[in-house]
């Protein structure tokens, strides 16, 4: 089999700055720089392989998630080589997707999201360098 | 800084042999074989970097994360050169330890769990090979 590799984990929370130092703590790794994507309606930071999500503007969907979960785990993804690719291999085996197409993302990459009713009860990420 | 590498996402399902084929598809990884972990109560996997946790026997904490929250994602575990001196660390930080010791877990790895309350609301484990 092809083993893709984990890309990050996304962890949702009210404030990146305030909790970048408990993961800087927690990985051994320093925070990068905040990027904001104002399409997805939110904000987001590196820390090692954490994504930590913040909201972003007025109906953010991490503010949604936050209401009802409060702060934690998110999402994972995986990072495949062709995501257009993968897309349909996922489509053809009858599982659930929320991008049809990829879009872009974090840091440049392309990404798409599998519902989580396909995941196991996980939102699941592809993203592509 | 020292970068502690990210050794694998815990998802809990209630059935791993029901679920594995769904996370190789996803990763592109074959499901190893299963493990039981009488002690932690735990029926676990590994698809890639996915470990697969089912309860095992009466009163397991993954039954009650599976009443409260359904399948997903349970917590992520990072890899440490020296689990007792991050223990130490992290306890010296002023962060919540649930095992103030390490104690044996899946792959004879030694293992650690910090509390949510102190990691973002996310159950974090320290692993050491």
């Amino acid at each position: 089999m092809i083993g893709f590799p984990l890309d990050h984990v996304g962890i949702a929370t009210g404030s990146i700055s305030d909790s970048a130092g408990r993961y800087e703590l927690l990985t051994g790794s320093a925070c990068s720089p905040i990027e904001t994507l104002p399409i997805q309606r939110v904000r987001v930071a590196f820390v090692g392989q954490i994504e930590l999500l913040e909201p972003f503007g007025a109906d953010s969907p991490i503010t949604r998630f936050l209401s009802k979960r409060g702060p934690g785990l998110h999402h994972v993804a995986y990072r495949v080589p062709d995501i257009r690719a993968q897309l349909s291999v996922l489509h053809e085996q009858g599982l659930e997707l929320i991008d049809i197409e990829p879009r872009p993302g974090a840091r440049g990459h392309l990404t798409a999201f599998i519902h989580p009713r396909s995941a196991g009860g996980v939102l699941w990420e592809l993203v592509q360098d």
